[in-house]
């Protein structure tokens, strides 16, 4: 990372962004030398980045042909306009954002149980509000479906997180820039104020 | 793709997403076979996707080791609980979405006129209201900046779409999740419901 001003080094603070957000984009190479980039739903668990698929699919043999992998999270934040900042320049223009890089090595579950305990993590993210009967491999029902669907488990060599949100100004122009968001109230305004507060100042000596 | 149900073949709907959406992710391979996954704003513009950034990035050192290239655009739409569909198994719980897979080689544009041009048409996507002295290289509070931030052109060589909004679907349930949508009303259950009406129910002769 060229701005170390944006970095963030606090797990804590990272995981919660990955407990979050409900999709991320899987990095692949095929045999050809060709990159992929697949959207997924994911689920961050035991310190691992878990997905699902089919098991026949163009990803599963980008896998299968080179298991290194990457895997990026990222949630854009209000967009800065350039006149908040020069009356004359656009380049001012920015967007403030939260992301995550992950890379590491893929590789398929095989063991029925582990894969029904990520079935229920995966489920427990994004339909924490249940409303199914318990994901087991001894259950009939269930035992087919888990054999057929593919559950992928990332194991994470490394991971950065790079949340943008003006830490490079000064307070006169974040005073601004926070007043102005606040004055205009697009949807997510309010809580990339929040993260202004949350984020800033830098102090250097922690980041560098 | 495997499920053909899914694809969209009509270039219009896919260049309409393009235009709409904001982000898009970038898969490079660096010179150690390491795939990197990069969350960027784009335009696309006169057939291409085009991006700016450092010239001195990691980005930038990737796409000059191996200039090809993939770029991931999607957009998530209603998540599906499972209990919509059958009370007991959690596998049918599923997300809605649009996304587009394009292929291509990466160059660094070179020519400040072609940059000027092209940075016009970012600053008309991400800030449409103007609000800044039109970007000219014969401005000479633009010139340096053009020149010292790169603009990347990616030439497409192959581009996919995959809408998913129950196509697979006979038309009974898909009338009974068109009504939970409605009742429950998350923020993009009403736009889930309008996708249902436009592209449900497929016409198998024409997407396969």
């Amino acid at each position: 990372m060229r701005r170390k001003e944006f970095g963030i080094n606090d797990r804590e603070e990272i995981e919660a962004f990955l407990r979050e957000m409900e999709y991320g984009f899987l990095g692949t190479v095929d045999d050809a030398g060709q990159p992929r980039v697949t959207p997924l739903n994911f689920v961050y668990y035991n310190g691992n980045v878990y997905f699902h698929g089919s098991r026949i699919g163009e990803k599963m043999r980008s896998i299968a042909a080179n298991p290194r992998v990457c895997f990026s999270v990222a949630k854009p934040f209000s967009q800065i306009p350039s006149y908040w900042i020069d009356p004359f320049l656009a380049c001012p223009a920015t967007v403030f954002f939260k992301s995550v890089l992950i890379t590491g090595t893929a590789e398929e579950v095989a063991d029925l149980a582990e894969k029904a305990e990520v079935f229920t993590a995966l489920m427990n993210k994004l339909q924490p509000e249940g409303g199914y009967s318990p994901i087991d491999p001894a259950d009939e029902r269930y035992r087919k479906q888990l054999a057929g669907t593919a559950i992928v488990k990332i194991r994470v060599e490394s991971m950065s997180a790079k949340f943008k949100f003006g830490q490079n100004w000064n307070d006169e122009r974040r005073e601004t820039i926070t007043d102005r968001l606040l004055g205009r109230g697009h949807p997510l305004d309010e809580e990339t104020v929040r993260m202004i507060g949350r984020y800033c100042p830098v102090h250097r000596d922690e980041n560098e």
